[in-house]
């Protein structure tokens, strides 16, 4: 799977361009047969880089769950940006607003109305009106209009004042959810056509159950996906994927065996995270399929080696992630393995952008 | 606890600084009426300003885990610095060499002969040797000579090599494991001094432990504690401290609550991060006993409210997280709400230095 022998300062997370552009294409190619617009979630890769490259490919858009993010991309000239996310606080407020004149289209999400008229105020004195889509909570109970009848009373709302424009449905689901999202959308849908609005893009989203994703006769009409760029071992594990689609990995170095069967790495929780995402040990080790990563610090991971591994002090190892999406967050900069060959630093531009 | 209300953008690590500063000192006053001398780590708070105020207040130097937190520290102006960790690979000695050069005391810790041999070979033409303390697993199951017998042997090895200088024992217990530091160092030290060789440090640690830490007679001459500069949750839980002793909170908002008895706050795990340390939950709402914070996504973090708690779209929150040292080196910058009054920008200067 991951072929070069590199000899890096360890830790360091090494994203493979030629997989991650596979991952794009494949992804789109997908969307593109099943008449849905594909809008990344740059949450994973938080990188411009990457951001391009998914538009290149033929992305609608890109989804962003922070303005701080979305700052960022419109910097690199990604120019429709979604922000999927509550936006409240005049300060967050304003900056929508510097951002929203400065980009082709942006559009953000609401599923109440303190959100609603907060946006509405700040807007009404726009020289354009900001999309707003409501987003619906179809099982996955996070946020999100409860009821088909409330997402439609939004819907209504948002048409009504000043300063927005309803833009249409946006949902993230549970994994193994998209037909609660069909029940529930195809209801809200039709409520607001009734009303004499029209409801444009009816967004769904997740990796998990990216292949499964299609339009249900134009019903549902964009997909978001984040982690596909990437992937991981959490998708591997759901079968969304196979271990060579998993573009980025942690090269660490063993930095003691103190006792048979135990190694220790130079990754720990500052760099791997302690996301499980329900499954057991902190990472998958490329070409040690019995060893375990059963315990992490802060800068340590724990190994528990099988019989057949011969783990020995300064092996570099790789680890397939068990979350990449937190884990490029933990880091700067990542190696970028070029499809070219050679190595280049890939800057995070967006990491760490909280607000 | 956290008696000023502040709007701020969120979601914000804050940091009081009175609070932070009186645990620095309290922790002092008890190394020094128990003959310890003091070497906090600065995992935790990764900021010159607080490594300043640790050194000031009496401690006898720091400790770092990478070089990359070392390299930050010496900059800014802290001269004696242990980095707690076996350091391999060209680059990585190179750097450490680099900065033995211009501090006045650098030493590192070894468990292994290949770490021992690569510190000797790079130091053997350095203008003045490394000192080179060796680890001991005392119980902890991480890094570490496993016995008495082992550490001998490694500090006979450093004692001979050129460019290295034997500098004594380190060790990182498990938690509630004084007793067993106590029985291995007292072996290995005094087969140590056997050999003819001075064990100047003895150096253990911990923050869950930190008030039972004592030198035994002149055996324990060093303790390393991090987390006690913040505190956290995890130490709450525990007893090491009281609530009023956390100088670290997250500030987030909630931006929504979607049904009766559930908030979302913008507070997820890119901030809280999914650490446990063995407690339910993903941190300690303020002033909401009832609350629980049940799940995070990344940028969302979802509330189970109480009967009581009455949170609405808009509210701040105030969340002690469960582990301190993790959520700090998510964010580039905090707040600190000044002792003297008032709120400044307190750069995480070594934040996600990981080599």
């Amino acid at each position: 799977m991951f072929p070069s022998p590199i000899r890096i300062e360890t830790p360091a997370l090494v994203i493979r361009e030629e997989v991650a552009l596979r991952n794009i294409e494949r992804f789109q190619w997908h969307c593109d047969d099943n008449g849905l617009n594909l809008r990344p979630h740059v949450k994973t890769h938080k990188c411009v880089h990457f951001a391009r490259a998914q538009v290149a490919a033929g992305a609608t858009g890109i989804t962003c769950q922070k303005i701080g993010e979305a700052e960022v991309m419109a910097d690199g000239g990604i120019d429709d940006i979604l922000i999927a996310y509550n936006i409240l606080g005049n300060r967050k407020l304003g900056r929508l607003r510097s951002l929203a004149e400065r980009t082709k289209a942006l559009s953000v999400v609401a599923d109440n109305d303190v959100v609603v008229d907060g946006l509405s105020k700040e807007f009404e004195t726009a020289s354009r009106p900001l999309t707003v889509l409501v987003e619906c909570d179809t099982g996955g109970r996070r946020c999100g209009a409860q009821t088909p009848e409330r997402a439609i009373t939004l819907a209504r709302r948002i048409a009504t004042l000043p300063g927005i424009q309803f833009g249409g449905l946006m949902t993230y689901p549970a994994v193994g959810g998209q037909r609660d999202v069909l029940g529930f959308m195809t209801l809200a849908k039709a409520g607001i056509e009734a009303c004499g609005l029209a409801c444009s893009a009816v967004s769904s989203g997740g990796s998990p159950d990216m292949w499964h994703a299609r339009s249900h006769d134009g019903t549902i009409t964009e997909y978001r996906a984040g982690t596909y760029v990437f992937n991981d071992r959490s998708l591997v594990e759901r079968a969304t994927c196979a271990w060579e689609d998993c573009a980025g990995r942690i090269v660490a170095t063993v930095v003691s065996v103190p006792s048979e069967g135990r190694a220790i790495i130079d990754a720990g929780s500052k760099i791997l995270t302690t996301d499980l995402l329900g499954l057991e040990g902190f990472g998958h080790l490329v070409g040690h399929p019995q060893a375990r990563i059963t315990g992490l610090s802060e800068e340590h991971g724990i190994v528990r080696c099988g019989p057949g591994d011969r783990l020995e002090v300064g092996d570099q190892v790789n680890i397939v992630p068990n979350h990449i999406c937190v884990v490029t967050n933990m880091v700067d900069n990542a190696w970028l393995e070029r499809t070219a060959g050679g190595m280049s630093v890939l800057t995070i531009d967006a990491r760490g952008k909280l607000c």
